[in-house]
């Protein structure tokens, strides 16, 4: 299904008035309400083909209905979010949950939808029924060089079929690791791990970027080999140019200062981008901005600052993409909350008055530098936001209309009440 | 020093027009704004007589300037941050940093400022110069009956005290624990401490309330003998209906769900109130709403809810104080801070569209309910709490005054540069 | 299949010089040493009858081969741990993934097998295919009555199986919570099962037990609604004598007290028992012992001392069941491991010298307590369990002999390279 | 005051038979006895020179009697502790809590008690009285160049103090950091910092190193400016060849797993050693192996497996000091355990199967390498630890010695009741 534009404007023309007021007062608040405004026009948010379906933990899985059945119905939904909120405009593909037969007609398709292909996604952590070796002892790392040469070769054809599709990047997430003390020796795990990434370095073209990602554990629960961001930073910086480390919110220890992090990855040139999500205890792949929207505002507050600095483009330069897992919303509606904070963060921190805080910060004035980020945080921008998507063509009010149209309930009728996406 | 009236007016005067906009424009969003005023106008958080001063840490302390050097100079400074916010209405002693040597004065002083004395804080975790028994190993707990008689005696001193300065509550916060494996017995330890509870609790009038509160770590390493919620709500449950449990927001294990307990101990008619501050590792006693300002209005959130459905009285029917340490702001700021944080969470708790949760809960419809949320949250009700403040004869903008009156430097020149203030 | 004793006492003839060499040494430095064979001998630990199977994670499973495919094959599998180790006589139920068709045929094959059958699981946190009502919004918590009928009823049929094989508790862990804020009321959450738990209260016979676990996170990730210790005894505080609080050593937040929360529930007669694994993240269900055997042997110290305050038996009065996960160890072995584990913890344990440590802590001499717990911690003591499982007919060396008899080859032969157990 | 070989010896006497079963036995038991007995023989740990004195917390100190009150008293502290265990042969000095007035002479007096000075501590944390600039808002980092300045001069000094004290290095622990978002700029603040310890780098003689330790927090409760090993591996990879990350046990979030940071920092050539102490929450600085022995004896494992691998020499190659706090332990006592638990460990991680465990490795046989580690772990290794102290004339047993000899007694005779070190 597609959402038909003359639909979100109807919706839309019953939400103007209200939105006007809103959008008038604010507009009168921010003093560089053009640029803000240039910005968020630009910024969009990859979608991984792997979130259109109901997530669940090992305990269990609550499949919704009308979930997505191929890669086609996959991108039709991810049409839907971004007709709706106009800043969804790219995927990021999962290899092999979703391996495009026919590259040049998920293109199109894609490219009908005005979907672009962001970072390809390998995957080493799941065994494939026709896979002559198993996971289970890691893939990159693993002490078997048969092992580790079919993860890179798969890396490899991730690559290929990345090419293909316009893509210029590849995602490396490794669950390699052990669950217990002994199982493995550190040093040569890392050390068959960078041998591996190397050949996977090799193979990709001149302008493509690896982004590798970090997490401190599960599926392992007692190491991981690309644990933390210094474990990550070792790799990229041995790897070359071409290779940067990935931040996925979720995958810290606790009470972890990711935008300091953030900070010091860009100040060395090798922050890739985000899987953005929220969590409250581990890797809960919670919807972004449901837990600690201040954390999410204080991490663009550093990618903003860092971005400038760099001069680096904001929209472009860095990868941007929701990795979260839906257990109990309906999919594409917790992907557009998902977006929406993100939005929301990014204005928040626009609004910041840099002048204001390097003087506070020259002048060790903690109170006063917390008044001007808390003064950029408090402001409610969200209709600056919504005016943005509003020009854009998008919809004023994206769940809003995503239920009074029904779609879930057409996805429904269309595709069945009992379908499971692929994906975790 | 005492902050003159007309000079806030002035100042007030200046804010008048942008204030006036912005108020207009919020007070235009809210259903409930009568409602939401009038609790505002009646909401008062209580300062504690040791946070005039600046904190530190075991590695060291950086004075301010200024600080109070007496009691009756601690009571002025809480004067100013009443005169300015209006909302600090209340001081919770601490003895015996702070003994008043006159009650009758001390009381005509604080009345002076518009002060009354809420809980009073008992202090067995420090030796005093004069005393007979170390609370090294302990005081309540104490395995020797000595040192745990003359810990209850203290206690008992700090009630009576308490009487004469028309406090109606204690606060009993124990350092109590062991840093080591084996060092005590749990079950002897929790016996001690609750036969010395009693004791203190038979000596309060009936119209007293005992506070007890949890700590999980620090000052002790290893464990704590009201280490958690459910330890406090076993000594209270058994105490009687005088005993409650405090909750102080830094005092919890990493990642706590605070709301929900807050949430229980009010279904159990056994919430006393709060210690707010805020924190990113432990114990950090930083600013309210520094760190995580949507927790402290999901903790909110539940307070309305709770207190609504218990038909109790905002203002009153709760302890709120404020403990937090001022290591790199100047003390009267932060404070100014903290407060605002607090009624700023309050007010957006207020603003919950209840009626819409509530359907959303029965539904199970998390994104509707995180909608319902967020709406209060994103709001910007700054303008509601500054109006609150102008009607009250308090400033627009409390720390742009403290600052543009240089109430600090007027303080310095007062009391000289260097002062410590007791505390921590 | 079953293990012949011969070809056990075959392998204990080839380790019985070296072993008693190493028996004849401890003995020789234990003073109780009757006392704690004795109380060794006695001991035993419950498997569950969904540890047979290799465990996964949400981001997969690699199965093992030769997993019991039926209720019948697990209890066997069962029967080769205790023929081994002499210490894994009781089989703990989960139902439905292993309802038994013939309880009397079933009650049967365990009695060959030296089993009885312990503690009782109910599953209220999956959907079975059959099932009217889905769990996806909670069971015993959710917001529709006719949920938590169908849910209650489960566990009554459960009781009901479990009165057939001789139980006589019922374990209930709840899965119960919620991902976001605002998607419940923790309040009426907290009244609905508490409500819930009174029906199934009500249906168990006098001499059966309610074990009620508590976890603090997993699957829900923002609240669970028998979160922690202190949500726990609230619940079986006001169900009544015939319940208590069950401790899964995985169920806590980060650096918990465990030993303390145990001593104190010992204190008020309310532990139900222990599901016993190992962890360092999170509920990592790992080995017992593999992380931290410390803390296990901390954690026995204090049952040992409280049974002991208390005139308990230790080896019947309390729950001993293990509940772990087995990603990439063959699961008999893992579970051979984690026996020995907590009979390595309680035979150090019951090496404490009381005496010497009660002194110590009278005199708050925590060094010297220190000293009195690693003296017994320190100790070698696997000969006195070894000893223990050789004169109770079982295996020296359990695992040895587990791979030189080939069993899981064998396993493998009988039941094939591809089998998937019921369980997690 | 000395402690008399005689009485030493005389002690040693008493425990002699006792000790002769308990080694024959173990040393029965270790295949490479003499290659344990040789490397635990030349192991020595570093005691600081502000762990002789009683520790205290921001909530307050409660001192012990005879604490040393001056340098010249803290080296025959450590003369005490390493006549009993003959492993404490050296001092780490802190600037400007210890500063020597007369260098030869203390050189002289720590010779005659058989210690040398091991790594230097300078200290910008705290202001000294006669201080130009206050380090209240950082050191190393300020936006300030003056007090940057300072902060690098007294970096010198205390090069140029440990130079003729005989040192050879210099261990840089920064409290810099910032307590509350915005405060600093995260790059400007990494920025000085790391031109600032370049010019104390340059300063540092050929032969010298730079240890640079990492903590995540506190005294700053928002950032530190050196805050994980990534971040001081980042400084110490661009500083050059002299410079290497320390490691404080106590250091690290939640869950951290230490054991592999350290076996990465091995593998770089880039760890510097260990300040050893143990935790449960945060940097609690207590008595090393009170609290998880097994992370000390796996951290060990790596550091084994990892120094022979480099080809390093144990005793000497990396920095091995202890600094913990303490607080209810008489320090003497404390540093006995702490030293005994290092020691313990370290022998336990020389008697690993490391052909075995090579081989479980490369056949991810996770069970075995787990009965490995743990058949060196649970192995009482403490006989060989006592004949190597008995050997090298020290005492069987060093805490009872020190006991029966009254030696703190004689300390509070000859120094008073009322001492207090300087130091935390």
């Amino acid at each position: 299904m597609q959402l038909e534009k003359y639909k979100i404007d109807e919706a839309n023309q019953q939400k103007a008035a209200a939105h006007q007021r809103k959008f008038d007062y604010v507009a009168g608040e921010v003093a560089n309400l053009d640029d803000v405004m240039e910005k968020l026009a630009a910024f969009n948010i990859a979608i991984p083909s792997w979130a259109l379906g109901t997530g669940g933990t090992r305990f269990g899985r609550f499949s919704g209905g009308g979930e997505p059945r191929s890669l086609e119905e996959k991108i039709e939904d991810i049409g839907v979010l971004h007709a709706l909120n106009r800043s969804s405009g790219a995927i990021s593909l999962h290899i092999p949950w979703d391996i495009p037969k026919d590259a040049k007609a998920i293109k199109a398709l894609a490219a009908q939808h005005g979907l672009r292909f962001d970072a390809m996604n390998s995957n080493t952590f799941q065994d494939q029924s026709n896979q002559a070796h198993s996971y289970k002892f890691g893939s990159l790392q693993h002490v078997d060089k048969a092992v580790r040469k079919q993860a890179v070769e798969h890396n490899i054809e991730v690559i290929k079929q990345g090419i293909e599709l316009g893509s210029n990047a590849l995602t490396v997430w490794l669950a390699d690791g052990s669950c217990f003390p002994g199982q493995l020796n550190f040093r040569k795990a890392f050390e068959n791990t960078y041998e591996s990434l190397e050949e996977i370095y090799a193979a990709m073209p001149d302008d493509w970027k690896m982004y590798l990602e970090y997490k401190c554990y599960e599926p392992n629960f007692y190491s991981t080999t690309v644990a933390d961001w210094g474990q990550s930073y070792m790799y990229v910086n041995k790897l070359g140019p071409k290779a940067y480390t990935l931040v996925d919110l979720g995958h810290h220890l606790p009470n972890a200062n990711i935008e300091q992090i953030v900070s010091l990855l860009m100040m060395e040139g090798k922050l890739a981008g985000f899987h953005f999500n929220d969590s409250k205890y581990g890797d809960d792949d919670l919807t972004v901005g449901s837990i600690n929207p201040y954390q999410l505002f204080l991490i663009f507050n550093e990618l903003v600052e860092g971005m400038d600095a760099r001069g680096m483009n904001h929209a472009n330069d860095l990868g941007w993409m929701i990795d979260a897992s839906h257990n109990v919303k309906d999919p594409i509606e917790d992907l557009l909350q998902s977006v929406e904070a993100i939005k929301i963060a990014y204005a928040q921190a626009l609004l910041v008055d840099k002048k204001k805080l390097v003087e506070a910060q020259l002048n060790n004035d903690a109170a006063l530098a917390q008044e001007v980020l808390q003064q950029a945080y408090r402001t409610d921008v969200r209709p600056l936001v919504a005016e943005s998507r509003l020009r854009a063509g998008g919809a004023l009010d994206p769940i809003g209309v995503f239920r009074s149209l029904q779609v879930r309930g057409n996805l429904i009728k269309e595709r069945g009440e009992k379908t499971v996406a692929t994906g975790l």
